[in-house]
């Protein structure tokens, strides 16, 4: 039986990754911008706030009327009126004078800050007396004091937090340009493989990945737009390959356990003009028997067929290559939440390969510790019992116990 | 005017909130299950594997035959024939015997281990020779090795991640009790608020928490059912009340940065029959101003109408509520991915409440700082540009730089 012919190393991969394009471009609403990732700068068309606010409920003053007030000394002002909510004051402050404004007021013309209501008293309908000095600008969020017209508030690559789609609104930018989310084809292959809603017959099992890489597809912020669930035959996977090629921006199929299916997948893509196998291999475990090719322009990943490895393998290159798709800087995975943990045992490991090893974290006396999962990779309960992946780095014999390390959570 | 009448505890809003029902239960299919929070336990309905597989590619075995198997005195087998995928081996091991098998094959009867590709050479069609003893269950996941028939998988309350979803489609539960996702109605008010596609007149202000709210309650697992902008009176606030609590689980407002505004909302609700006032300020900052009230048994939280506030206040109380409401246990905001970091500059705070103080994280030799975002909290860019927030207690008078603090990441 063959072995793999181009085994490459993760960062290999990840420059291989790199040359893909990225999706084109679409307008949508903020209602709908929740973590799109931004594909053009975002400016800023005007000042916000476009006239100085009030940041406390208080009184608008000149604020060099106020010098020199104290609590035995206070300054008396006159009552010049009152602003209210969603009004600009109709009248403007002369030296001498106050008004009352609410958090958020616009100031009248004349006045430069806010005296808050706790140093100020009210001696009648027309007058107040105010116990402290204020500087110029204070409890006054002035023109342009946020967001300065013209300036660029949020660049390219930006995935769209809540707090952004707060300042675009504020700025009236209430449609952006995104990169569209990128549409992934799924198949799953191998002649032992039903629909989860199926009993297996004798020697069969039920499809697993099509539900834990279309989440993880989800979750990367890409769209599940097709699924094929194949026989390991070159012919049918090829057409599988077509159909996907033909309606997606990347395929990505899952199957495969032993040496020989991985061969059928390396036909079907071999069958097609200028196919290019970029890796038949990578320099990890779990997750050797990955497959990288291009087609048309277009990505192919060939997962491992089997369920732990091909969750790992997605975590680790799919992902965040699904987020560089959308704009995104291309960042090694494994992608997800980091904790920083200390190593619970001893981890060996093969020199030579970068090896994921499944953790579960647990607190003792205020220490984070990791604690690999006992228990065969094979087992996909073992997924489910660990919070994260540890990653010991390929020139290493492993990790000793007590060792700091990243745990990226699941 | 009127300060707050019943200024609570953090802590105290947490115990009221948990005083709410969660919400119903219904069944979707694992396609959208990701991210739902179980409402029943899964338990499984038969073994994973059902039957012993090969989780490497080789010959099956019993292992007796192999024990004393060296390089120089490598043990004879007769070759039986071949497990396929998708299929159960249509013959029985015999001692004396293997079978070529690849990974995840089903090992046929008699066989009770696989000898790796590695250490058995292929002599001819009809017999291998073994360099290496196999144990009983080597390379081999036994029948209920993954998962046993009867175990409880995953219980109430687990938020499905893809990983949940492949064991559930590999144990054929194809459709999960999850609870419903909490409808949320929005309501923004203030006399100065506008839509943010207008051009605000002089005097108005765009409508920022619309989108930046409602994309928190999004990213918290439910569903924004609906929306309105309405005026600071009383009776308008009170329709819109109406029709939120006859159409959601949930209502919330934002509006009434000043202390006016507030008692307006408090008298909209005061008119509903049985309205129970919770919580009529917070000792927070900022954020003290948020109402939480019970109507009919529905929540009603008032946010502050100032958009930053009114952020941090849903990041700490209302995301963790909503998440509660779906069946997460209730745990005190802010809600957030959480990273260790050292305080770059000291944060001074009053003693008296708890304080969330925005920062940026920056890296230095290797070490994750968080720095105090500089500005006033009435920007809004300040949000944008910080990475998350940090709590500084209720009963200290700040924090001295160089104190490890718990930032929860935006």
């Amino acid at each position: 039986m063959p072995e793999f012919f181009h085994v490459v190393e993760p960062s290999v991969v990840f420059s291989l990754l790199a040359s893909f394009g990225r999706t084109g471009i679409e307008h949508v609403g903020l209602e709908e911008a929740l973590d799109r990732v931004l594909a053009q700068e975002v400016r800023a068309e005007e000042d916000l706030p476009y006239g100085p606010r009030a940041t406390m409920d208080g009184y608008a003053v000149r604020a060099a009327d106020t010098f020199g007030s104290t609590e035995n000394s206070p300054t008396l002002l006159a009552l010049a009126g009152r602003v209210e909510m969603g009004k600009l004051p109709g009248f403007a402050l002369s030296s001498g004078q106050a008004c009352e404004i609410p958090t958020g007021g616009f100031l009248p013309d004349g006045a430069d800050a806010v005296v808050m209501i706790e140093y100020a008293d009210r001696l009648s309908e027309r007058a107040i007396e105010v116990r402290r000095p204020v500087t110029a600008g204070e409890n006054v969020l002035g023109k342009g004091g946020d967001v300065v017209a013209g300036k660029v508030v949020l660049g390219p690559g930006r995935r769209l937090r809540p707090h952004d789609l707060g300042l675009l609104a504020g700025l009236g930018v209430c449609q952006v340009a995104v990169h569209q989310r990128p549409k992934v084809f799924l198949v799953s292959t191998g002649d032992e493989i039903v629909p989860a809603n199926q009993k297996p017959a004798p020697g069969q099992v039920r499809d697993i990945n099509r539900y834990s890489i279309s989440a993880l597809v989800t979750r990367a912020g890409a769209e599940v737009t097709g699924f094929r669930l194949v026989q390991d035959i070159a012919d049918k996977l090829g057409r599988a390959l077509e159909e996907g090629l033909g309606s997606s921006d990347a395929v990505v199929l899952s199957g495969g356990s032993s040496v020989g299916e991985r061969d059928t997948l390396v036909e079907a893509v071999g069958r097609f003009a200028g196919a290019e196998l970029l890796a038949h291999g990578i320099a990890i475990s779990p997750g050797k028997p990955t497959l990288l090719a291009r087609i048309a322009g277009k990505p192919v990943f060939g997962l491992p067929g089997h369920p732990v490895s091909a969750m790992i393998v997605a975590q680790v290159f799919l992902v965040p290559f699904l987020r560089f798709l959308q704009g995104e800087a291309l960042l090694p995975g494994p992608e997800g939440t980091k904790r920083e943990a200390i190593l619970a045992t001893s981890v060996p490991s093969v020199s030579g390969r970068q090896e994921f090893v499944r953790v579960r974290l647990e607190e003792q006396n205020g220490t984070l510790y990791a604690r690999p999962v006992f228990g065969r990779s094979s087992m996909l309960s073992s997924m489910v019992d660990a919070d994260g992946l540890i990653v010991v780095p390929t020139h290493t014999e492993g990790l000793a116990r007590g060792t700091k390390v990243e745990v990226t959570l699941f």
